[in-house]
């Protein structure tokens, strides 16, 4: 199966637990993608260059110079990832969404809050993606995507648009489904080891959940909060074509299920 | 042909002037690769994040933070450069040599001068390039290379190196005219309109120049000082099989000949 992994600023801001990850990541058998997130960099250096931070219902709004910073930081992420990766024999090509139209977006609409320069993936270039796989490549992609409205409208913007990780893999999954004979299995690393039957406690990991189970989880209430959505992003992913989605900690992705919830039907 | 061109910093620098220069190399026909340099950006962030640039003969020193600073800024320019071409109909993917290991190079000894993190390209997977440009893609290509020793000995370093972008674009050059059977030309874009026979009369451009042409121009002393390697780098290019190559100013490059100077044998 085409592998789908995404990990977050957590690892990416932690050099010794990325170069863990990568190590365990770049010796994953078969067909991979690796989409990262952003991490605290960005804050550092907007802070630096005296740009102000705003966050509305904790979510980074995005201006003109925030996307700028944004750009660079998680490319140049992107890049350190790629390097680190060939240095462990995995021949990796790291990518926005504007490289090869990867993943064309919308700027989110102004109403009811306005985030600035952020994005909804609306496509993917599945043969771009494809042709890259099929002759060995492993795909690192940043979370930058593109507003490419080009033969649309005479609006065209043509901007680059910070855009959430997490969505990014599932929109890449999506696509892939629909043109990978092999199959699509999207990986979703955490801070925790899975999804927990007990928040506090990391050996209550769920090995599997179907749609029954989940709604037994839902009634009991012990799946609730940031989890649920969580989990119908997962069932999304599978309504899509997706076969799996695992929910695990980056620390465990050389362990047999990623040692952590599979999501399945 | 296929045609290589490199823009430098004074293009990158200036939002109108790149725009306008992006805009003319779109429009440009046929196979193209985009190699640009750095700008300034890079020591404004440096800067601004309180490390000192040091400069020794006028060249950049990279230390550890310094390299972690131009591998964001250069492929954040890279990023952006690939969006404003999409934008423009121009399918581009932007890429850095850690890419699919597209420009390999080796870090330069330390003796005489150390400069740090700065690399030599060795090899270019002209495969990968072949491919892309194959399906359509123009490559646009940041000078960030990449320290590849993978399998060579146990030292390596899997580091990414800051590079001089006109030996990224030379090298790129040469090492496609081995594979490409259309022919390669190398346009490198600077301040002026071409070699001149008066510096300060910029209506001077000498249209072409060939090797006994040059052998003319050295003794008689019209060209000297900073045009004399740039002339040397370009007949190696054509000694590496790279059919002709253009210094020209980057406004012109929608001219025939780019209304530049060609070198050719």
């Amino acid at each position: 199966m085409l592998k789908i992994v995404k990990i977050g600023g957590n690892i990416v801001d932690n050099p010794a637990k990325l170069r863990a990850f990568l190590t365990d990541f770049a010796a994953l058998e078969g067909d991979k993608i690796l989409v990262h997130g952003g991490g605290k960099v960005a804050t550092a250096i907007s802070a630096a260059l005296g740009i102000e931070t705003t966050m509305i219902d904790g979510r980074r709004v995005t201006d003109r110079r925030t996307l700028e910073v944004v750009t660079m930081v998680y490319n140049g992420i992107n890049k350190q990832i790629v390097s680190a990766l060939q240095d462990l024999g995995c021949n990796a090509v790291g990518l926005c969404g504007a490289d090869g139209r990867l993943v064309v977006s919308r700027r989110r609409p102004p109403e009811p809050v306005d985030y600035g320069f952020v994005g909804d993936p609306v496509s993917v270039n599945v043969t771009f993606a494809e042709t890259l796989i099929k002759q060995g490549f492993t795909l690192v992609v940043a979370p930058i995507t593109y507003d490419g409205r080009v033969g649309e409208s005479g609006d065209s913007t043509g901007e680059l648009l910070n855009t959430n990780a997490d969505t990014v893999a599932g929109t890449i999954a999506v696509a892939m489904a629909g043109v990978v004979e092999i199959g699509v299995e999207l990986v979703y690393c955490f801070e925790k080891q899975g999804v927990l039957t007990d928040v506090n406690d990391e050996n209550s990991v769920i090995p599997l959940i179907d749609r029954a189970r989940f709604a037994e989880l839902k009634a009991a209430g012990t799946v609730h909060s940031g989890m649920l959505p969580k989990l119908e992003n997962a069932f999304r992913a599978l309504d899509g074509g997706v076969q799996k989605v695992v929910i695990c900690a980056a620390e465990n992705i050389a362990e047999p299920g990623y040692g952590g919830t599979t999501i399945a039907e």
